[in-house]
C-alpha cells in the first residue's frame, strides 16, 4: 500500500528529525545516526531521576513523542517493529542519567528485554545506577506467564514521569512504575491489520469480523469475532477486563491503533462511558493516538486502580503534547433550549388523497438513497442521497401532525419540518422552497403559479441558474411545462436532468470545483431527484 | 466497510456524548437531540464576544473539539458532511450571546452560508449582535470566485478566540478574523478517497496515485498524480502555495486529515519543514489530526503570515486539548554521543574465499526477504525477512573493515556489527551467537564446537529450547550433524525447519500468544532462515 514515507531505511531517521523539529525546541537526538535513533530532553540538567522508555518504531507518538518534562528524560527508537540494539539503549542511559540514577521502562518482548537488559548491565558496569521494570498489561491471554506490554505502558510512563519530576528517588520512583505495572491490564481490538512499511499488507480480518486481543505489531488477535457494532465492541473488550477489576476508582485509557477516526473514537468513548464498568471509571486519557501499530484500524483500552496520590501524578502539567491530559468522566451536561425557538403550531387535519401522495413521493426520496449518494460522490460529497432519504422518512413521521386538508399550510408546514430536520444545502433550500410556495398560495396563487414562486425565492438566495448543475436544471423546466399537465413536466424535468450530464462546467456551486472528467456522463443528483419526483408524479 | 459505529442516525449525536463526558466536565449540550445538536461551554457566562462556529460533522475534533476557553465557545454539529440546519444555529446563538455579541466563524460552503446565515438573521431580528465571517482558504483553483474552507480553518478560530478571550470588542475580534482569512491559504492531498458510513467506498484513487487539491467530503482532486514518496508530496503542495506567499514570517499547520498514521506525518512534517519554504515558516502547528474527512488517508498544509500580535494570541493556552500548541520550528538538536560506547578495533585483512562464503550468505537473507517476513507475519510482527536482510547488508557493506584472514577475530567483528546495526531480538541473539562462536574459537576450539558453544550462549540468555518455534529447531539439529558433513547438516536444519510448522503450542516467544490455527502449517521464519542457509553452504 502506498504510504508517505521516503526510503524505507531512513523512515525512523527522517520521523525522530520531523518530531524534534517540530518540538519548539525542547527535543535534541544524539548524534549516532542512522543506527543509534535517541530523542532525549534538551532541557535536562540530570538533576533528578531520568526515565527511559523505547523499543520498535511504529508506535508513535510513542515512545520519543512522550519525551519532555513530567513524562520521559529519553526514548530510543528501534526500526518500525524491531527493538533498538544494545549499543543504541547504553548511548541513551550514558546521555542522560546522573548522580539519582535512571529507570529503563520497557514493554515485555524479547528483543527489549534482551537489549535494554543488557545494556544496562554494560551501564552497571560502567557505576551507573540503572534500574528496569517491565510491562506486561496485555490481558489478551490470561493463562501466559510472561504477557506482552502494550498501551499500559503510557500510563507508567505518566505516573513515573510525574513522581520523577517531583524529585522522587530511583527507589521510589521504581515501586511507583511497579505498583502501575501491578495494577495496568489493556486488551486491543481491531477491524483491520497494520500496514508495514515496504512490506504486502496481509488482509487477515475479513470484511465483517474483528480481532480481540491482538498486539501493536500486527500479530494476530487471540480471537476472531463477528463484528455487530461499536457497543459490541466495547462489550467484548470490557469483558475480558471486567473480571480483572476490584471497585477501587480507576483510570482508563482508550487508545487509537492508528487507523480509526477521531469521529469513531468519540462513539467508542460514550459506549465505554456507558459500559458495565462506568460505576469504576473515575478518569480517562483519551481518546488519543498514543501508544499505535501504525494505522491499524484499531483500538485498545487500558484500565488502573488509582490512588489519590496517582490522579495528582496523572493530573500534572507535563510538556509532551502528544500527552491529552487525564479527564474525570462526567455525565453529559445538558442545558435547556433558548427560548425564540418554538416552532409555529399547525392544526393537524386529514386528507387520505394528500397523505398518499406525500408518501409516494417520500418514498421516491427513500429508495433513491443509494444511487443518488453515488451520484453526489462523483461531484461532491455523497451525501444527497441520504439528506433526502432523511427528509422523506421525517415527513412521514410527522404527517400525523400536519393540517393535510389545508395546502397552504400543508406547504409551510413542510418547509418548518424541512427546516428542523434536514441539514445541507438542499435542505434549508427546499425550506425556503415550500415556505415560499406556501405563503404565495395562502396569498391565493394556483399551485402551479405558488411553485413557481417558491423557485424564484430559492434562486434569489441560493444563487443557482439553469446551467449550474443544480435541482434548478430539472425544476425550472419542469414547472415550465406545468400547464401541458403532468407528463408533460415530468418529460422535460427528465430532459432538464438527463442535460446536466453533459454541463462540464460552472460559474458556481460545488460542480465549480471538480474537473471535467469527473463530470462528464454524470447526471446531477439533486435533478435527478427532481425528475425522479415528478416522474413518479406523472405515474400515479 | 466496517466501522465503529452504532445506528448510522445516531452517529453525531453519539459522538457529541462521548466528546461532552469525556471532558472533565467543561462542555455542554444543548436539550435539542436529535436535530439540534449545539456543542457549548459549561463555563461560559457571555461577558466576552462568542464565537460559534460548526457544519457538517466528519471533520472531528473540529469544530466541537475546538470548543472552550481560549477558542470556540459554541459548535453547531451537522449530519456527517451536511450542514446544521437553520434552528440548531440559532439555538447555538440564542445560547450563548450576551450584550458582548457574537461571531460566527463558518466555511464556505451554501449549506453553511444558507443556514448560518438565515439563522444569523433571524438572530439580529430579535436583537442580538451577530457578525459572521467566511474562511475560504482552499487554493486547489485559484481562478474560482468562491473558494472553499478548509483546515486553515482552525487557525481562524485560535487567533480570534485568544482574542475574544482577551475581551476585544466584537467588531476588533471580527476584524482580526477577517485579517487572517485574507493570509491564510491551504491544499490538501491524499492517496485514498474518505468512508462515509453507510455508503460504499468510492475507489477512485488507484494504488500509486494521489489527489491533489480535493476537499474535506470526499470531493475528488482537482488534479490526480502518479505518486512518488512523501517528499515529492509535500513538493506537490508546496509549489501551489509558494506562489501565494510573501516574505513575512508564517504559521504553518499541518493536519491529518485522518487515516495518515503519526510515523508518516513526522515524515512529512520533517520534509515540509526543510522544503523550499522552510525560511519562510516561524510556525508550526501539528502535525495533527485537527479538521479531519473522518479517516481520509491524506493531509493539508495550512500556511498563514504572522503579525507579532499574532503570534501571542497563537501561542496563548486554551482549554480544547485538541489543540496542539504552536511551536517554533528549528533545526534539529544533535547532542554529541557519549564515550563509553566506541567499539573494539579490529585489523581489517583479507581473504577471498571467506569474503564470497560471506557474500553468498548475506545474499541468501537478502533474498529471502520477502519470504520470511510473509511467514513471520502469520505468527509475529511480519518484521523477520527485513531485519536479517539488513543485517545482510551492513555486513557486506562492512566487509573492507572486517579481519577476513582471522576466523575468531571475524566471529568477535561480525557480533559487534551485527549489535551496532541489528535491532530485534534476533539481532541482539545473532550478536550473543557471534561474539561467543569467536571466544570460543580463541580459545583454540573448532570452528564446529566454537559455533556449540554460540548456540548454548544464545539459548541460555533467550531461553529458547528445542520445540519453541525458534531458529534453534533448525539451527540445533544442524550443529548436531556438522561432523558428518555439511549436507548432512543442511538435511537436519531442513527437517528442522519443516518440523516447526506442525508445532502450534509453545511455552515462551512471540508464538506462544497466537492460536493455534495462526501457526499451523507455516515454518517459523527464524529456522526457515537457519536452514536456508545450510542449504547454500551445502550447494558450493
Amino acid at each position: 500500500m502506498t504510504q508517505f514515507i521516503n526510503k524505507k531505511e531512513n523512515i525512523v531517521t527522517e520521523a525522530v528529525d520531523g518530531l524534534i523539529s517540530t518540538s519548539g525546541g525542547t527535543l535534541a537526538r544524539l548524534d549516532g545516526y542512522p543506527y543509534i535513533r535517541v530523542v532525549v530532553r534538551n532541557d535536562w540538567d540530570k538533576s533528578k531521576v531520568a526515565l527511559i522508555s523505547g523499543g520498535g518504531s511504529g508506535h508513535e507518538p510513542a515512545h520519543a513523542g512522550l519525551v519532555g518534562q513530567g513524562m520521559l528524560t529519553a526514548a530510543v527508537c528501534g526500526d518500525v517493529f524491531a527493538s533498538p540494539s544494545v549499543d543504541a539503549v547504553l548511548a541513551a542511559i550514558l546521555a542522560v542519567t546522573g548522580p539519582a540514577g535512571c529507570l529503563l521502562i520497557i514493554k515485555n518482548y524479547t528483543g527489549d528485554r534482551l537489549n535494554f537488559g543488557l545494556a544496562a548491565g554494560r551501564a552497571i558496569e560502567m557505576g551507573l545506577k540503572v534500574e528496569m521494570v517491565i510491562v506486561d498489561d496485555d490481558i489478551a491471554l490470561p493463562d501466559l506467564p510472561k504477557p506482552r506490554g502494550i498501551a499500559g505502558t503510557v500510563l507508567v510512563h505518566k505516573i513515573t514521569g510525574a513522581k520523577a519530576d517531583a524529585g522522587a528517588p530511583l527507589s521510589e520512583v521504581k515501586q511507583t512504575a511497579e505498583r502501575v505495572i501491578a495494577g495496568v491490564k489493556s486488551i486491543g481490538m481491531s477491524l483491520d491489520t497494520c500496514t508495514v512499511p515496504g512490506s504486502p499488507k496481509e488482509n487477515r480480518i475479513e470484511e465483517g469480523k474483528a480481532e480481540l486481543g491482538l498486539g501493536i505489531h500486527g500479530e494476530p488477535g487471540f480471537e476472531k469475532l463477528d463484528y455487530i457494532d461499536a457497543k459490541h465492541a466495547i462489550k467484548a473488550v470490557i469483558d475480558k477486563l471486567e473480571p480483572l477489576m476490584d471497585d477501587k476508582p480507576h483510570v482508563v485509557l482508550l487508545n487509537n491503533l492508528g487507523g480509526v477516526s477521531v469521529l469513531e473514537m468519540s462513539i467508542l468513548a460514550n459506549d465505554l462511558v456507558n459500559s458495565s464498568i462506568a460505576n469504576k471509571l473515575k478518569l480517562i486519557v483519551g481518546p488519543t493516538s498514543i501508544m499505535t501499530a501504525i494505522d491499524m484500524r484499531g483500538f485498545s483500552v487500558s484500565i488502573c486502580p488509582i490512588t489519590a496520590e496517582d490522579e495528582e501524578l496523572l493530573d500534572k502539567a507535563c510538556a509532551p503534547t502528544a500527552w491529552p491530559g487525564s479527564k474525570t468522566i462526567t455525565p453529559v451536561a445538558v442545558v435547556e433550549l433558548p427560548k425564540g425557538l418554538t416552532p409555529k403550531e399547525f392544526t393537524p387535519s386529514m386528507d387520505e388523497d394528500t397523505a398518499t401522495l406525500i408518501i409516494q413521493c417520500c418514498e421516491t426520496m427513500i429508495d433513491s438513497e443509494v444511487v443518488l449518494n453515488a451520484l453526489d460522490a462523483k461531484s461532491g460529497d455523497g451525501d444527497t442521497g441520504s439528506t433526502l432519504a432523511g427528509a422523506g422518512r421525517s415527513i412521514i413521521d410527522a404527517l400525523d401532525r400536519m393540517p393535510l386538508a389545508d395546502l397552504p399550510k400543508l406547504c409551510s408546514a413542510i418547509g418548518q419540518e424541512l427546516s428542523q430536520v434536514m441539514g445541507g444545502s438542499s435542505g434549508v433550500l427546499l425550506a425556503i422552497f415550500f415556505t415560499a410556495v406556501g405563503d404565495a398560495m395562502a396569498k391565493g396563487l394556483s399551485m402551479t403559479d405558488g411553485l413557481k414562486e417558491g423557485l424564484q425565492r430559492m434562486q434569489d438566495i441560493g444563487g443557482a441558474e439553469v446551467g449550474d448543475r443544480t435541482m434548478v436544471d430539472a425544476l425550472k423546466p419542469a414547472l415550465d411545462e406545468m400547464n401541458n399537465g403532468i407528463a408533460a413536466a415530468a418529460a422535460a424535468a427528465r430532459a432538464g436532468a438527463d442535460h446536466t450530464a453533459t454541463i462540464v462546467k460552472t460559474k458556481s456551486g460545488r460542480s465549480s470545483y471538480v474537473n471535467e472528467e469527473q463530470l462528464k456522463g454524470n447526471i446531477d443528483p439533486g435533478a435527478e431527484a427532481v425528475a425522479r419526483l415528478f416522474e413518479k408524479l406523472s405515474s400515479l
